[in-house]
């Protein structure tokens, strides 16, 4: 944890993988008092949530929560259901995936605009990425954009005249660049996970979509890739 | 619960309270499948959750989920934290009461919306109403037109061009009115819960702002007021 001091707050969104990892030291590099947001849902892998402990501890914030979620009630995505499996196959650019989980980031950013509201912050950190999953309709610019239509609306902030910021440094970088930009912040990658199926103790599959855009991402940045594999 | 039809689906919000109550009612009077969703998000009320229980067991539905939620973590409401005392003092036009819950009706129609994207219903019923809670801004007519314009980017149903409607029959209604509707459509309002601080029996404490809105109503419909009253 950091102390807090009288910088604006954010809130970050910080799901334990590498993106929304690198996306936290970005809005600390940009000057914000940081107050970290992940959600318990249902997700396959609980060892994402250790990632989070572990990721918001290192890079440090004012204040970590995990909000419970029944995410996994509603069903419908191979990241919250046991009887879907997770691809291996591929990512195809036209097509949604079946990882897609309806109105994710619909709702993980209403429950952030939530707690920004009580914060009194208004800038909110999301690590989409309109790149290499340009088939999740909630990673797109226009989503975002969106949003922060809504927001301006949906709050007693918004109504005050105050604007709403959705911050989405990710949007338009390449896993490489991401990778990239992490390490120039110094951001310890073996710390985050990325699989879709890692076992119990944290170590990735290596072979799921996620882990394989992964490592092809250190790869093409010319980063030894420092993931634990199973 | 009702069989289900061919009709097409719709997820109705419904809280337990009487506005949902009647908005249930109604989306069923429109000849939809009707699937109901609740939320257990730490309100102080939890008798509000049983009679969401026996009203959409009464009216019917198709499915009755009621989902999971930590809004209680975020924080900032009379309806959610135990330190703050509900009011009791009368609504206020120009100010944001401290029961409104930041972002609540935000994150509720995201939840209904993933729900209706796994569905395939592009239809959801909120019982929100701008007359008597004018304080609220995710009660107003210009909030739901903003949600439903990221619906159609934040889905996959919408990028497919399938259109999203949100139906808020109650959006300008009188309390009065309200009720003189339900009762045409022979809602038992007896079964509802409206009150900020009922009892374990889910008897209405009759005092609090809520309570008195409600009996309000009654009296202005011409209705012998069916709630008990600790």
């Amino acid at each position: 944890m950091s102390k807090e001091t009288n910088k604006p707050r954010a809130v970050v969104l910080v799901s334990g993988g590498l993106d929304s990892a690198t996306v936290l030291a970005i809005a600390k590099s940009e000057g914000y008092d940081c107050f970290a947001l992940s959600f318990d849902y249902g997700q396959r892998s609980i060892s994402e949530l250790e990632a989070a402990e572990r990721v918001t501890d290192l890079i440090g914030v004012v204040e970590h929560k995990t909000v419970h979620l029944g995410l996994g009630e509603i069903g419908g995505s191979a990241l919250t259901e046991d009887c879907i499996d997770v691809p291996t196959g591929g990512v195809q650019a036209d097509t949604i995936p079946v990882t897609y989980v309806p109105a994710r980031n619909t709702v993980f950013l209403s429950l952030a605009l939530g707690w920004a509201e009580v914060l009194g912050a208004q800038d909110i950190f999301i690590g989409v990425n309109a790149v290499d999953y340009s088939g999740y309709p909630d990673c797109r610019p226009e989503f975002i954009e969106q949003f922060e239509k809504l927001a301006a609306v949906a709050t007693k902030a918004g109504v005050e005249g105050n604007p709403w910021h959705i911050h989405t440094p990710l949007i338009k970088l390449s896993k490489a660049e991401i990778i990239s930009r992490g390490m120039g912040l110094g951001v310890d990658f073996a710390q985050t996970i990325s699989c879709y199926d890692a076992d119990i103790k944290g170590r990735a599959c290596g072979v799921c979509d996620s882990c394989r855009l992964r490592a092809e991402g250190f790869s093409a940045a010319g980063i030894s890739d420092p993931t634990v594999y199973i």
